[in-house]
């Protein structure tokens, strides 16, 4: 019944407009009265979305859960664990393309539907910025941290599920997405491990003009030999 | 006339609350009539936030003018720039801290401001991406940096705002702004420059294990000395 009151509304809402369309025009192609749209579903502006509300609440699952079945309790890397929350998002957009890219060209057109995308993308930034207050707690300026990356990730996540809805829906979503996320986590993520240990490296820096003897001797000691 | 009518909305809002406060109410308290009102604000949610449309007006001038009146045609340092455009949002509300602390609690009670809220946010964080987009043009992943910087000023930007809202308007806003965009700056802007010409210092990187004679060697071609 929820699929098909989806149906029914978006083949209205291409057919006569989202503005003109009514509720009761949904529910009546939909062989169903106004009290089951209600029951799926508080708004019209809901129908369009349905399944951001799940999808958020799978996303605080996950945040949520991090660290708990984790022996250690410190729980994962936090800039990996919000890059991998906010593919949850992308996962929900690819599982139906057409669908998804449907709705792009309907939110583009309808302003009243642009300020009800922004207020969902809102909260998935919200969910994973509170997980990253949490886990910088005691970092100093850990809100502003929490914040900016969290910010960092949703803007890097849509810009690549923008490009992807433009394209009609075809290329790799998941690779365009994979791509603009780990321009985030190489800026705010830990460093790529060294290939070997650092204790093995030795990194000299030297005015161009100093003397040989003086470079020669900086590594001596460095080295540690004689 | 505009300033009083806003005195007057806002009387309102807070005695009667906003939902239960409508337009006539406000041009009856300010002694005018509803054509005054509607020529200074589309809409009653306009009036709670009078001074937007401006600021938007000033930022996108002051992005537009960059590299203008610079005679290399190079213009500024991209982040220093959206930085700067960004502090024209904090000064607005600095103007007037009293009227920015009640609006901020209003806004926060009221589900219809914060829509409105977002939308205002979500059109200034587009006026520095699509700057940024021009200025990273022919960067590859230009617009993917653009569109990160620009989430990431406004996330630092409101963090800080933010924190001097719950303050009630004590602190030093500006000082407060600056550190949140210093640490976005800090991560996107160039890196500061060094204290002598790059030309001048000459880094090696080596194994510990390796023969001593072999790092020499390495730094004589480095420095180029035979």
């Amino acid at each position: 019944m929820r699929d098909a009151l989806v149906a029914a509304a978006f083949r209205l809402f291409l057919e006569r407009g989202y503005e003109q369309t009514t509720v009761d025009d949904i529910v009546a192609l939909a062989g169903v009265g106004r009290r089951s749209f209600f029951r799926y579903f508080p708004s019209k502006e809901d129908v369009v979305f349905p399944d951001h509300e799940r999808c958020l609440a799978d996303m605080t699952a996950f945040l949520t859960e991090d660290g708990v079945n984790d022996a250690g309790g410190a729980g994962h890397e936090p800039v990996r664990r919000v890059c991998d929350a906010a593919r949850l998002v992308l996962r929900m957009y690819a599982e139906n393309p057409a669908f998804s890219v449907q709705r792009y060209r309907l939110t583009k057109r309808v302003p009243g539907l642009r300020a009800y995308e922004l207020s969902v993308v809102w909260r998935y930034e919200r969910a994973l910025a509170e997980y990253l207050r949490a886990r910088y707690a005691d970092r100093p300026d850990g809100t502003l941290r929490a914040d900016v990356i969290a910010a960092a990730v949703v803007a890097a996540h849509n810009n690549a599920l923008r490009s992807w809805l433009r394209s009609d829906g075809t290329g790799d979503a998941g690779a365009m997405v994979d791509h603009a996320l780990e321009y985030v986590h190489a800026t705010y993520g830990p460093a790529a491990p060294p290939a070997e240990r650092p204790e093995d490296v030795v990194v000299v820096v030297s005015r161009r003009g100093a003397p040989l003897w003086r470079v020669v001797q900086e590594i001596e000691t460095t080295l540690g030999r004689p």
